[in-house]
């Protein structure tokens, strides 16, 4: 198809799929001529999922190729892959303390977690038990034992999917992708569902309240 | 102190407090002559609480601004200031399908979960169900259940964070607050040291490699 049907199908512009194309994102059509591309419908499938991991995981252009490029990779490991969909997401920029860091090390400890010091969840976590302490709200580090229980149930959830396709290395490769950065989102949103759901539960109000639109 | 000392202790630049100010996050000092500005302890607290939102939470200044003018509004019931901290987080800028949004609502009524319609959330698991079906991919969906599961343990969690902090209403609103912009950062750390841990137990690596580092 030309690039005008690849943008129409895809509701990627033409200027953004050039852009991909520049990037590494997208492979290059294939040339037929002075002023024509041609382009397939593995374009059509590399471009929605660019559009996935873009605008619904929140990742970066460069973090999007990134990630491609470990799935392009036939002989990189899944667990590869993993570390590398992990590196793509948004990341704390202040570096944590090393009290933290003990502490979340020491959580992983009794939960029998084995995991790298340089897993970028260690440093997320470590980050929030600093704001914690600077906050003076020591007491909100209470919620780690839950949260990690929660944590337990996705990443299970997470991994069956991805054994459930351990055949095909492509399709594993591409759950292991989607599968962490939507993942984040999925969650989240999950969270904001039944945060409203328990405060109502617990604290029926009078008179329900529309949500502020912002 | 003066706001050579306030930026010292709070890690905040005099520019960013003056900013700040400005944007009406934080009150202004008090004048004590031509050139010299008063702060107090409150304002040390309220800058941490800033630091915390905007660089471990990842809101924005408007978003801060408009969920501490929801802590300092001494009448606003929990609830609203709940929906005002859901709101202030990053969220899809592409409205969902009617058919994820249907679906949705049909898993909050199996699960006996009471959510509006404007629940931010709503949109972005809706959101996250397009994606898949774009993809191809709607098998990911099997994860919606256990996702949901591990969700209702983290409300839980926060709600009864918020419940213990109940005779005191500033706090409770903090707390709220806090709970809900950090608990996302901390959430995906959690899964992310998790993935790891289950990926390794169950595939173990003769070489164990170090993670890629963006």
């Amino acid at each position: 198809m030309r690039i005008s049907e690849l943008s129409r199908t895809s509701g990627v512009t033409a200027a953004s799929i050039k852009y991909y194309s520049r990037e590494g994102l997208l492979p290059a059509g294939e040339r037929q001529g002075y002023n024509q591309t041609d382009y397939t419908d593995e374009h059509l499938a590399r471009l929605r999922l660019i559009r996935s991991l873009i605008e619904v995981g929140g990742l970066s252009v460069a973090a999007t190729q990134r990630v491609l490029a470990a799935i392009d990779e036939p002989d990189l490991p899944l667990s590869e892959v993993l570390a590398h969909a992990q590196g793509a997401l948004p990341r704390a920029t202040t570096p944590p303390s090393a009290t933290a860091r003990d502490r979340v090390r020491r959580l992983a400890a009794d939960r029998g977690w084995h995991v790298h010091d340089e897993n970028p969840g260690v440093a997320a976590v470590a980050g929030v038990l600093d704001s914690y302490r600077r906050l003076d709200r020591e007491d909100l580090g209470s919620l780690l034992d839950r949260y990690a229980a929660a944590a337990e149930i996705v990443a299970e959830a997470d991994l069956d999917l991805v054994d459930g396709a351990a055949g095909d290395r492509d399709r594993a490769a591409q759950t292991v992708v989607v599968g962490t950065v939507l993942g984040d989102t999925l969650l989240a949103g999950l969270r904001r569902m039944t945060q409203e759901h328990v405060a109502t539960t617990r604290h029926p109000q009078p008179h329900p309240q529309p949500h502020p639109q912002h």
